[in-house]
């Protein structure tokens, strides 16, 4: 008689790592690099910068639990905050890269890490939607809501109208994601394929749009 | 042996629309058209036109959704976006008649809109805080804060202090339209009526308020 | 046969105070006074004074309440915003003593009331955290977040980056406060005493650091 193969528990958990604990390390660190670099462009102290690392990398997600009634990880967890924490150290770092330029916010790094950080909230917001439980309008909405939170609320605090309001593809890029996420799921993907299908089509979108001055048509 | 007379479906759930539904999408085109004229007014592009509409439309009844721990309709039905888009959409048309005035904000197009946007959001306040069970005083603040909540989150999102900060009569007819549908349903008043004389009661305050610059006495 | 002797009701429940209760009650006066003086110095007329006061007495227990997925109190009782309004009333009163300083937010009345909402609160949050079941580290966040978000709310309804994100020592002592609940109650020390050692400490903290200008080392 024999004895089917199971493989090793720990391999198992290596190969396949959960899409949403993927995309919400990678969305943290990103949202923290790029909040910590907003706040020390607008001129506050070594722990006003921390503090907005963290509410830029946490806000998104608290924003997208409470939506959907779960309990907000950056609660719950020690998870969250320690990637935050580690994306604001890592900010201090890249700091010195990104003050070459002129603006900070003009510079490479600042620009690919915040477009990092919404396509893998994008991502994770249409994960817990579509947990959640909710139509495929719902999953879209929540992917847009969840990416675009963190760097509005920085821009709030920092008394600035946010990015959402001034450029076009900001959101767009987002809800973008949300739909292939859809796309792909619908298809029949594996686990993993639509969240990172998502995430891609959203960086895509966001650099692609940076790079070449994308503007939506005007009505 | 006869049959009952059944009305059939369609002429009843015309003729006894659910009040909810009717202040709702009333609250949604209005607050939809006064935000869009004030992004318009603060110079955004087409696109932060349409998202800050959107978030005007929708703000006031998310905040209500979640302090009663309800679902936010805006994530879980389509409707509530597909009205915003369509105020968004008749903001455009109407902007030609706001903008021959200097301020688009001191426009009767603006202020009606607005006015009619924080009636019939009270409305919506009122009831979903009589149907979650709150004491009265829960019901008049619910109103009042479903009320002020789209126009308040606009004007923070463009940097501005809220409305709600500026002017006395902006959350003061909120909360007599609270008063008003607590006497209403008190006095036994069939479906509809309650909810109709609150908005009633906001419109009527707010638009007399700015005819004639009221003040509340200082103190 | 003797009857036990149990102690009349009243007196006991005046005896005995519930600690959320005092340091409830406390917190909504000391930022109702604090949110006034602040919307004072900021030229707003008296309703608009009225307004900011109450938001910022209420704001960080709403923002509590709903992190947890507690019905806010804000809304199930009147009596958060009945103290509140007592603070508005008080704050009245005591701005003729702000008024002596060239700037209201640099005199002494406000500085203290600030510093009593500040700790108070912290320690609502980290009962609330406690009672809702989260990890240590949950709890020391809810007080931060709960000391914070009242102020912070203010201050973005005025326009103003908050002071959380230009002082080294306002959420810092909120920190602190947390931890200090924490080892009270892991020592043992009975109802009421985590929640009084949090608040002295963090309102020693903050007055320290305001009267020696303590800054964090910079990294």
């Amino acid at each position: 008689m024999s004895v089917p193969f199971v493989p090793p528990a720990p391999f198992v958990s290596i190969a396949v790592p959960d899409p949403f604990t993927v995309m919400n390390a990678v969305g943290l660190l990103a949202f923290a690099v790029a909040g910590s670099l907003k706040a020390s462009d607008a001129g506050l102290d070594a722990f006003g910068v921390a503090v907005l690392g963290v509410l830029t990398a946490l806000g998104g997600g608290t924003v997208r639990d409470v939506l959907v009634n779960r309990p907000p990880a950056s609660l719950t967890t020690t998870w969250d905050m320690s990637v935050a924490l580690v994306g604001v150290a890592l900010a201090v770092i890249l700091s010195r890269r990104a003050s070459k330029h002129a603006r900070v916010l003009d510079s490479r790094v600042f620009l690919v890490s915040d477009a990092t950080g919404l396509a893998a909230f994008a991502a994770t917001g249409a994960l817990v939607g579509t947990r959640a439980g909710l139509a495929p309008y719902g999953v879209v909405v929540l992917a847009a809501v969840t990416a675009v939170g963190g760097g509005s609320l920085a821009d709030v605090l920092l008394g600035r109208v946010p990015v959402v309001l001034r450029e076009d593809f900001y959101a767009t890029p987002a809800l973008v994601g949300g739909g292939v996420f859809l796309l792909a799921r619908f298809a029949g993907a594996p686990s993993g394929i639509p969240s990172g299908a998502c995430a891609g089509a959203v960086f895509a979108v966001r650099m692609l749009a940076l790079r070449y001055a994308w503007r939506l048509p005007e009505v």
